[in-house]
């Protein structure tokens, strides 16, 4: 349409361009400090209602508000900055401001969107809080913290893990320090040859002088298996704090005392064991 | 379109914002009264309707109702608060404020809704119920608590699992407190010497002195394979509370006793046994 | 728009909204009574078609049309109840009504619908029917129930299991019970030095005498492996009820025969056996 | 809007419900008793089509051509039905009647036509055909019969397999029986201090002799490793009827043979061999 | 709405649609007619298509031309048909003729446009072409025929493997007969008391002296690892022809010859060895 | 509607298409030539472009020029060659014309597409660029070929791996040639009783002696494993063309020389040991 | 409609076409030099910005804002010379020329998104930095740059990874280097007969005496396990570069002391145990 002198259309159309944008800088201007305004007020709202809400009991709760406010106020800064650059900007023009194929974008921000929301059900829900140790898929740690978009869990060994909140959300989580106390375990193979009453004896025994181990509910001793080389005898007994470091500690002290009674009882911890038929071919 | 005086439009539209907020005030004020008070009804009839249902048949639908009630309050309260800050508002407008692109916020939304819908039906078709021993994958635990967005299981061992329900919805779950009994197996190896008919005899035996071990249906003891260095029986017996603690009890008797009694009998319970073809060819 | 004083505005609507609501008492009452009624009705019409269809080979279109009259009724109902809440409402308006962005909505209601038609479909296909024994993934046992949502199987050891029915549609199920008889097989190593021929003839001897193999298809015995340690011969017999606990029983009979007419026959059931060079090299 | 009496209101469009109801009853018998011929038409013309086609190379298209007539008569019975219960129904309104969100239906539906469609095609591209051995991930068997929805493979040991057809679609399948010969191999480990050439000559000889083996294409014997304790030579050889059971009987009457024939001449088939540097730390 | 006499009005709609089928009639006829005429004429131009690009670099282009306009042709025939059936049709209303909620089948068709679609571009890219021979997954064999739903090919053992296009084309192929040459390798294990020199120098000679293994580029012989019991020496030689069965000739003689010369060079390809530290604890 | 004689109507729009076709015959042929046109030109741009940019900085660049004019120009030919056939023919008719569930196709020509922008991405941010050595997946070769759907790799043994650019851009790739150069260790075990120091020393000597091994950065020699019967020291040394080639060759040196001096300087590698702990049971 | 002269109007076209070239061609000169003016000063507000923005603390800030300030300035280059070639171009009808399916163009464009979006927030929520050791899945190694669509590690032996963003982004991600000190492990196995304690005592030692291992947190030596043939016990310490190559040197030094030091103490390191049960079978 109309095309008579494209040249001069085409420079017509460049100069209003520059012109136009010239005329909008104060605006530009305005909104740019209008938005950082609120920027600081979204952070100092964030702010407060995270002090406000310091109690163990409604922590998770402040921490929800106050990310749902600064989100909140950014957003409205946003519409506002938006507003003063164009004035005939109306909230609705943002959605075909985002434009070039929305379905594509909306696949694009699903994943943000996602984890955000995850993390704001994690905290509400709360499966684990702050210093919980959970186990996820392969990975096990200590609960550091539950960010927007990730939980961050560090390992014993301290190194950092980060986990997206959705992958959190929509898999089995195993939290290890959700109750009071927790049970360990260790299976002892004795020799086919020794009395089980009698190891299951020292091993309750053991058990009993452990001062990590619980005597409510009480340690345990059963058979398991009559496994390849051993009979394999079950000792189960329950610790009070059950973190890792309490965890590790009591083992080592079971094991060694375990090893140095059950030796000391003469009953035998054997090697793996094997029957041979011998059958001396050597041509002489 | 209308630019005059850029600064003046955008300084009268910030101006007219702040009044427009102010303005604004008390119905903020009053809506979040009103939400406030939908949210405690909605609580009160989540408890109301659950303690009219505390009995054993109509508990679950009880949960149901009480959960559906208090989400349906509290969208209405929603509404409601809406509905006085913005005067001209309307319901059909939520879907357009939700904006940003509806499929974005859908997908987003997605797993919430399918997380609350799968809770509410596993709690209607009752799979499994609270108390029941479950296996999901390589989780095994009690049932602790059917929530709106998981089911909580805690492990034998004193950790908790946080289940998400659209996960146990989706897949196969394992019911081990389902029937009223269930069946525990063991197999015993034994030489390829041994008689295996005295060896079934002595099973039999043992497993009809165990006080745990149901006669009716009555214990089986069947030999499954020739195996390398044994020849396998497999000792079958009922238990009537299924659960796990009974069964680790019951079977560590039976195994004590099984091997007590088989050794008695002279009935060997072999190594792992290889016949070696010896040639020497030690270099002399 | 219209602001003039909104706490006047706010507090008329409450008033309004209150007042509405009490109009709609008797409405709601009365839609409560209808349906009520509805969900009878149709608990009845389910109950009338599967009486009346109790016969083997219409049971399972029974059941169907059952469930779907059920499902009928109280959609009919629903729709009556709003109906007469909101005299305006028309079927059509529904689905404006589930709003909140329908594809979310959609994408929450699918697993329930999928399984549901997967339900029915199994059911009228009929890959297998109640009492059926098969293996779905890593579960087998019997088939207790095909309910709207999922397949109830109880496994042989007494525990339930259950199947999504959109599970077992879209993937493969084996059915062990689907024919009047089945193979069984079981791999026997006879020694290098044994005769094949002879091994063979006392195994089918074995098979023969067997009161649960069948003599049409006949057993056979095929040389399938020059293992390592052992020529494996392959025992197959075909026996007439498919089930587990006769699969259990004739195996047990079989291998206790095979092994007593096997040794007695002479023939080795070898252990492992390795060829070691020997090389003394201890310093003296 | 017009609630003057919302009892009375109520009350009457209750009653009209019900009058309308009571005169659409004999279009409603009507409609069942058109669309019970309607569906008889069905079968009829799929048994007709599928009686016209019983000649092997036009058997899979009368299969397809049977099950679309049947499926598009009974489409049109469903239309015509609802014509006559709703007089002013338009084809068209069935897609606003299934309603409730029509992409969850859409996604409901979508394996079952997936499934449907997957049959028509496999029919008519005809990978496979009945009678044909296959192997599908885990599973092998004789195709049994291809359903609207599944394919269903009879194991050689007499048990069910049900492949939806949507998954043998999209998966590779394996034919054995698609040409008239197969390849048959066993590696047969001979000892180091053997003649290759030697055992190669014994190999070819019984592969030549047997009745089963094909002489064109010839079968060979390679070797494919110098294993740990073995040198491995692969006999190979084609049968005619490619089917399983054949392959089982050769195979038995070969590695029968060779094992005579390769003993016969003093070949080796030695056992896993391992050499031992031996140290004796006895303390004495 | 119009409800005065139902039966009437229904049985009169029945009787219109008789008549209207029975007017339609003619149409139908002439419609199958053409119908079948376009398709005889679709196949006739894919043959003449066909036979006008035998020659070798245009043979692929040639069977997606016969394919589109086969396909073209019968699309074309389709439509002719429907508007000789329904005068007033037009192309458009066919999108609302499959109805049913378009989504649902649009996923239903996906599958097989993706396989078509993958097919033509398979022949125009040309990753492979007929005779090659391909790894996909776990699959390998001869390519025997590119179809329009799937890829066909032939195990070297003679079966026949079907893959769906869309898989060869969504996933990596490993094609093995692209080059003129291929290198294969084999790892020997000698002795660790052996002259690495002296066995590479044997290795080389008997790589040299073979009649496929080309000189160009020369074989090599590596130490690629200090194993446990062995020095293990990698051989590497080319061949030209790379196919399946030369490689496996190939590697049946070098491997002889590797063997007898070593074992004449008095070189060990020791057994497996195990140093041993024994302890007499035999009680007396 | 209107069908007096649906015979006649019938015949005549027969007649009309046949019409039709012939009058729209020229612009058919027309068409054709301006296509083919077209074709040549975007070939010939292709080639211009590709010849353009040489350069090895810029070719990259070029390759991705020469694609999208050539694409660019064909689109165009289309759009123009329809525009000729139906002069009425508008670009936004395209879209209608596709027709036939838009989504179905737009599914299906997605990987396509995807396949297409994930090779152009790839040429520009260039992970990899041709000659260099990748990993992916279970592959590991070198780049031959960047095509608009595929990437094409050589692997080391003369075969071709055809991996769909999509699956390149969506995984992690590992490219051995990035950098200049790389590390190459081996694991070596000496016995328990030698001296870590002296085969450490031995080690370095080895690998400084090495005339691939470069000496910035220096070789290392770590004790990383006590393992079950050796101290493994892991030997690292840099190489500089970290090609494959290069890497084999310089392991076969560096392996026979450690071999050689390890064993003169009485530096045990030994073979895995095993304690035996020995009980005579022979009954005499 | 109009097709008097087909020819004729087809030639128009064409002639139309070719003038409408013609005319627009100054505009397409002025649009590629607008365009490339906007590329160069969007390349120099990238430097601009990146040099700015040179602090630690806030490079990640700057990177983002470079990014984002070159995209969006490059957009409103195309926008404008978009305009330029025709006048009356808008912005809305960009997401129209995309045309051809929306769908599937959003689909094909969503990886892209999808890895942008994620490598901006990978960069602002800054789960890791540049330089910091990460593994991801079976990938390790440094940190070299987070690119717009892919980050790229260094292995430690010299070779590149190139992960997609979007990978990254929505799976675990493991940082080694997060926090200061890290805890490296080794499990030392000894002998049954020794004495715990003393074993723990020499282990504490030697990490007491290591330069690199730290003091506090204090070295631990655990009992973990009573294995087949040893007593394992755990030392743990902590190093404070937690860098992999002052791990590797650790662990070097660590190892080889507690080598000397253990044996030296006479405390035995054993070999894989074994209890053999001997029966002399040899035909005499």
């Amino acid at each position: 349409m109309g095309s008579l002198n494209p040249l001069q259309t085409a420079w017509q159309q460049l100069l209003q361009m520059v012109k136009g944008t010239i005329e909008l800088l104060p605006n530009i201007i305005i909104a740019i400090v209008v938005f950082t305004a609120f920027w600081f007020v979204a952070k100092f709202s964030r702010r407060l209602i995270k002090n406000l809400t310091r109690k163990k009991q409604s922590r998770n709760l402040g921490l929800v508000l106050a990310r749902l406010s600064q989100g909140f106020i950014i957003l409205i800064g946003t519409f506002v900055a938006l507003a003063i650059i164009i004035p005939s900007f109306k909230p609705g023009d943002l959605v075909q401001l985002l434009g070039v194929s929305g379905v594509a974008v909306g696949f694009a921000f699903r994943d943000i969107l996602q984890n955000f929301l995850a993390g704001i059900l994690i905290l509400i829900t709360e499966p684990f809080t702050l210093n919980d140790q959970i186990i996820f898929k392969e990975f096990e740690g200590t609960v550091e913290n539950i960010q927007t978009r990730a939980t961050i869990i560090r390992t014993y060994d301290g190194r950092r893990i980060v986990i997206p909140n959705a992958e959190l959300f929509t898999n089995s989580v195993t939290v290890n320090t959700a109750f009071d106390k927790r049970r360990l375990q260790y299976d002892i193979g004795i020799g086919y040859g020794d009395d089980i009453a009698e190891a299951k004896k020292i091993i309750l025994e053991v058990l009993h002088n452990n001062t990590d181990a619980l005597q409510d509910p009480p340690p345990e001793a059963l058979v398991v298996d009559l496994a390849g080389s051993t009979i394999n005898i079950r000792a189960r007994w329950w610790i009070n704090p059950p973190r890792r470091a309490d965890a590790m500690d009591t083992q080592d002290a079971v094991l060694t005392e375990l090893n140095n009674k059950l030796v000391a009882a003469g009953i035998d911890l054997p090697f793996p064991t094997q029957q041979i038929l011998f059958h001396d071919q050597t041509e002489e």
